[in-house]
């Protein structure tokens, strides 16, 4: 088995246990051990005497493809943003190729800002799973279910047999699992949503579904089931661990008690209900009540990158200032939203660097200007750090970022082709 | 005159006005041209086909030797912070070398992160002068002015001959200008405040001062002078197109309308006023009311980063969630801020790529992954963008980054220096 170490000034187990001057022994796909020295049979060093080690970034929240729409649409209302310009620009534009291509783009933005794991929500996951597993980052899949037909699923009558199927194809990969993932509560069907939730409860794989984005969304669910989105989705069964709801913004303290109780975790997805003016969620009272916190970007035509470091730095700073308390949310507990309560979020034994885990590592540069001088790593990590202080990356083992480069892609040739889609989608959108 | 040219897909003039595939034409400290053609007589050009060129970054408030305390606090309340925690590592500290040490190192990752010139205001100004000038980057001085002896100004009774010496000092530097900055209304006695503002008027400089940062500050200044501390400096005479006010958190409504009136322009400091909890400054409503607002990230205590970038994409998406409407200051309007606004607020020419502008120009790699594809090159800066897809930075005609490099500064040989204030400043600190 393949074996190396990471060099670090400090190593970042977990966000409360820092070690000083250590080496991260990688074997396989796990990492094995951690020591004061190199061992002697050990020639590939990673990282450095300066530099910070830290667990891979989870991104519990994302539609990778979206990278592609990055910036064609800012500074609109929500309900302009998404008829006017995100829904006709997604029929028109949306498929196999562009899914692929898309997700392939976000998948280098992701691994190059240090994000060893992501979960997706967007149609054609094949070939998000395609595109992960070329640029070599873990993924969890989310083909989207909705009423009515979607780019994958033209029949609606199909659409359980359709995500099915597409379960049954990604059983047994290591780097690739499957969600099931019903849309929200305003575009399906209670049945449908029932139906999902049965087939995740099938396979034992986690739902994902946006929850409680908008006001809005809140009163749109509440005219028509009596019930706000969240008391809608318990009655019908469809909260428990398993649960993942991304957003979270609009919820009263009731909701909150109810998502406590069942033990869904959320995906927290702040500079994108920042940039849409969606709110401000409840972060600090659904922490109180003992939900389990991750974060999520999600996608680029509303954020508009895919930066976990600058997202986690987002989510400690804004609550202070919500909350009008400087000690709400402290770095610490940013960094576990954005690591070990991802992996809890996606029933992943990853998100620390424990010996026995699998190997998702960051190394970020510790001589870089904005990380100098460290008087305290997760600090430097959760308030000083961006996306491109990512020096390597290794994601299951394997080595996917190098002095910063990707070794899994050809950046250049990507480019390229990445170049004649921009062509294309700017002579269409503008 | 030494002759240059930068290639852009896209020259951002100023934020409504933008050019595609155009080359910048530089010759000796001026933009000279805009042209469609390489000019034959030209043979180094900066950028490329794909890369955004723009204005540089003004920060209009920092405390650029801070740099050196990055991350040793935080996460505390404001009073606590400030006097268990600033208070005593600067009485510890701060003296000459510190001072230059930590703006040589503010400065390195400015001028990386897209800053051509930044408003200073902390003690030991030459050496705040000396730094920047061995960098390249522009800086406005800013020696603070306090009732009470500071590490520079032992006997309060000289400060202001201390302070004239000073200004006097830089009086024909091109890069360095003095500005005269009282601390804040708080800490300066009415007499004071007066006394540096006809300095001010003496020497024609900006009058530089911290007001209405917090609640706490408004009624202390209240209990004593019976005023707000806007409406107290402005029945002192001190509010003018000369006044730079930092933060203005706190403002009433008649406080916005003082501000408009005097003509005052405003330094937000977005990110500091968050992680502070110091809450957030009524930006729409001033802009509103036509006050000038300008962007500074404030010091590396604050914040933790001197990144511009970072903080023209907050300020952007913090009000838009305050407001709840996502039209609220749009891209171009956060860009403005952070380049001709803050010329404005300095009262320099430049924050423009227009022909006879200084040449303080940016380079951003428009093949970073985070910054393909460009749909609108002015989102791509303020919603994708971060500091280090700055490729490239001139100074008034000098190149001061290239590829990513600081041309002026050995960066290896400086990073041990700073590696040993680490060492030192860590083993008192904690």
């Amino acid at each position: 088995m393949k074996r190396f170490a990471i060099q670090g000034a400090y190593l970042i187990l977990s966000p409360h246990e820092i070690l000083k001057d250590k080496y991260l022994i990688i074997e396989g796909t796990k990492i094995s051990d951690i020591t004061d020295k190199l061992p002697k049979d050990i020639t590939e060093v990673l990282g450095g005497p300066h530099d910070i080690v830290m667990p891979g970034l989870i991104n519990t929240h994302t539609h990778a493809a979206m990278s592609l729409f990055r910036g064609f649409a800012d500074d609109l209302p929500l309900m302009t943003w998404l008829n006017e310009k995100i829904f006709p620009a997604e029929a028109k534009f949306v498929d196999e190729e562009f899914v692929y291509m898309g997700t392939l783009l976000a998948a280098w933005e992701m691994v190059r800002s240090g994000t060893t794991a992501f979960c997706d929500g967007y149609f054609f996951e094949d070939h998000v799973a395609k595109a992960a597993k070329e640029v070599g980052i873990r993924v969890w899949l989310g083909e989207g279910i909705l009423d009515f037909p979607t780019p994958y699923i033209k029949d609606p009558s199909t659409t359980i047999e359709a995500v099915r199927a597409h379960i049954e194809r990604w059983k047994n990969d290591q780097l690739v699992k499957t969600t099931v993932f019903p849309h929200a509560t305003y575009t399906c069907a209670p049945k449908l949503l029932q139906k999902a939730y049965a087939l995740a409860e099938e396979y034992d794989l986690i739902y994902q579904i946006h929850l409680s984005e908008t006001a809005g969304e809140v009163s749109q669910v509440k005219e028509k089931h009596y019930k706000s989105p969240v008391e809608h989705l318990d009655s019908l069964g469809c909260l428990s661990e398993r649960t993942l709801a991304a957003h979270c913004v609009a919820l009263s303290e009731h909701d909150i008690e109810i998502l406590a109780k069942r033990g869904v975790s959320v995906a927290h997805n702040a500079e994108s209900n920042m940039k849409l003016a969606s709110g401000i969620a409840p972060i600090p009272e659904m922490l109180e009540a003992g939900i389990n916190i991750s974060i999520g970007t999600d996608g680029c035509a509303s954020n508009n990158n895919l930066d976990m470091i600058g997202e986690i730095s987002t989510v400690a700073k804004l609550h202070k200032v919500a909350k009008m308390d400087a000690t709400v949310i402290d770095a610490p507990t940013a960094l576990s939203f954005a690591t070990i309560n991802g992996a809890k979020a996606l029933r992943f034994d990853g998100g620390t660097l424990h010996k026995g885990a699998p190997a998702d590592v960051v190394v970020l540069d510790g001589s870089a200007p904005n990380m100098v001088p460290v008087h305290n790593p997760v600090s430097s990590v959760v308030y000083s750090a961006n996306g491109p202080n990512v020096k390597d990356v290794v994601i299951n083992g394997k080595v996917i970022v190098k002095n910063a480069k990707a070794t899994t892609i050809d950046e250049e040739a990507m480019l390229k082709e990445w170049r004649k889609i921009e062509k294309k989608l700017n002579h269409s959108l503008i």
